[in-house]
């Protein structure tokens, strides 16, 4: 029977972690707000926004959502964004993704505030994973490497596949990697035998965001595999970037919902509690 | 018997390169230079540094030394290169490491402009290695890839095992690497079995900065080797990564010196001419 890595209770202890330290806090006179901007037109996105909403609501956070109608301009983001970065209330800043096609995320994510930035998009906050200094890093990789660890299994040493090399996910991912002392395989879509790498993988990391990127014929029994693909099915249901059946052939795999992407949401508010003492450390230096 | 991978020729052909694109520039009035920042106390260092005047002066491309004592303060290297960064007659600026332990490379690093930073160690275009947009990558990693290229290999799809994943080599070769579509494993110091990795590796590429990390056990016949490791042994003779007598076990190897470090230096003056291009198009901007 293979383990199933659900993210609920590592995701409670968070929680309460942030909730203690958002009491604090407010004792001192300081309401944590977190600022979500999301453009119109992807139904996921919208679905997450709302996900965060609630989560705030529960944990006395104050949230405030931004909509753009789905043809909004770049200039109009990147002045939000400025005000928001300007607003001391503000004390994090998400941009919902994906963007409509005209609009470059890439260049609106380099506006945010890096001690702001609670998806660590900000190219400073990029450079920090990959370099190791500190910084607000991405909550996707981050929770991916908290799941396996939550549930007892040790990186150090181990042998890692991580499949998908992308900037939101795979890379940092593959940083964050680094600083557990995994040694890592990067495959994608021109590895040839994606299989062949999983057969000798002690922990296997999926983020290609496309189903059925691994396939039960590719699974072994000792491996542990979390799925970070959040994809949603022509029949509307949501799946992972592991096809259906395969993961209960492992030792372990996250399900989808529930494992990586649970874990994501409450690894933004543990960074907004970063943002906000890297915010109180800079008001301090000034 | 091994192929082996002299970086003579690779080099001249960018020589080449490089001297036709000086003369052009010169004959739009533009004197290409390069400012070579030493602080004394690494004899090895201060070779390098005289190595790249003699290329400089063969290639029509000015060239000034900064020879700062070892006792020299951060304070005085910054006002140093903020001085350098200033000038639009100095086009490249290159820091020779390492520095006396008093100093913070990182630091120091941070302030070379982005547009004259030839070996790629400014914030920014460490950035641009990850992300794949155009700025000037670092010279070692980058003549790695270009060195098994000119013997005519093929990364693409190839299974890569690199060791080393250090800032200045192994990361950002690590990013070049995905560049070249290869499946890269990444080994270092906490990896329990660096042979089995190699075992089914068709590249390896060594940036550990140790003598004898790769041995003739750890060599299979098909292998094809680049070395980067430059290392100074107790009797003043330079040696690379890979032991006496494991190169030529493998398909192909890259000797040291004569390798990869003759091949980066090529390479720091044809970063020198991308600089230029780099300036020439910001002048234009503004």
């Amino acid at each position: 029977m293979a383990t199933i890595l659900k993210a609920k209770e590592a995701a409670e202890r968070i929680y309460d972690d942030v909730r203690s330290r958002a009491q604090a806090l407010k004792a001192t006179g300081i309401q944590p707000q977190l600022d979500v901007i999301l453009v119109e037109g992807d139904p996921a996105s919208a679905y997450y926004a709302q996900a965060k909403r609630k989560i705030a609501d529960r944990l006395g956070i104050a949230y405030r959502l931004h909509e753009l109608p789905a043809d909004a301009t770049e200039a109009s983001l990147l002045q939000l964004i400025a005000e928001c970065n300007a607003v001391p209330a503000v004390h994090g800043i998400l941009l919902e993704l994906p963007l409509p096609a005209h609009l470059s995320a890439r260049r609106i994510e380099r506006a945010i505030a890096p001690a702001k930035d609670v998806d660590g998009v900000s190219p400073a906050n990029k450079l920090a994973v990959v370099t190791g200094e500190p910084g607000l890093y991405p909550a996707t990789p981050q929770a991916c490497i908290a799941l396996v660890k939550h549930y007892g299994y040790a990186l150090e040493g181990a042998d890692v596949t991580l499949i998908g090399r992308g900037q939101t996910v795979g890379l940092p991912l593959f940083h964050l990697l680094q600083r557990e002392q995994a040694t890592v395989t990067v495959c994608h879509s021109r590895t040839p035998d994606i299989a062949k790498h999983l057969a000798r993988a002690a922990f296997a990391f999926v983020a290609v965001g496309r189903p059925d990127t691994v396939t039960p014929s590719m699974i072994h029994p000792g491996l542990v595999l979390a799925d970070a693909g959040i994809n949603e099915l022509a029949d509307g249901s949501i799946a992972g970037d592991v096809a259906a059946g395969a993961g209960e052939l492992a030792a372990a795999y996250s399900p989808v919902p529930g494992g990586v992407g649970t874990l994501t949401t409450a690894i933004v508010f543990r960074n907004l509690m970063e943002a906000i003492d890297w915010q109180q450390k800079e008001a301090t230096v000034e």
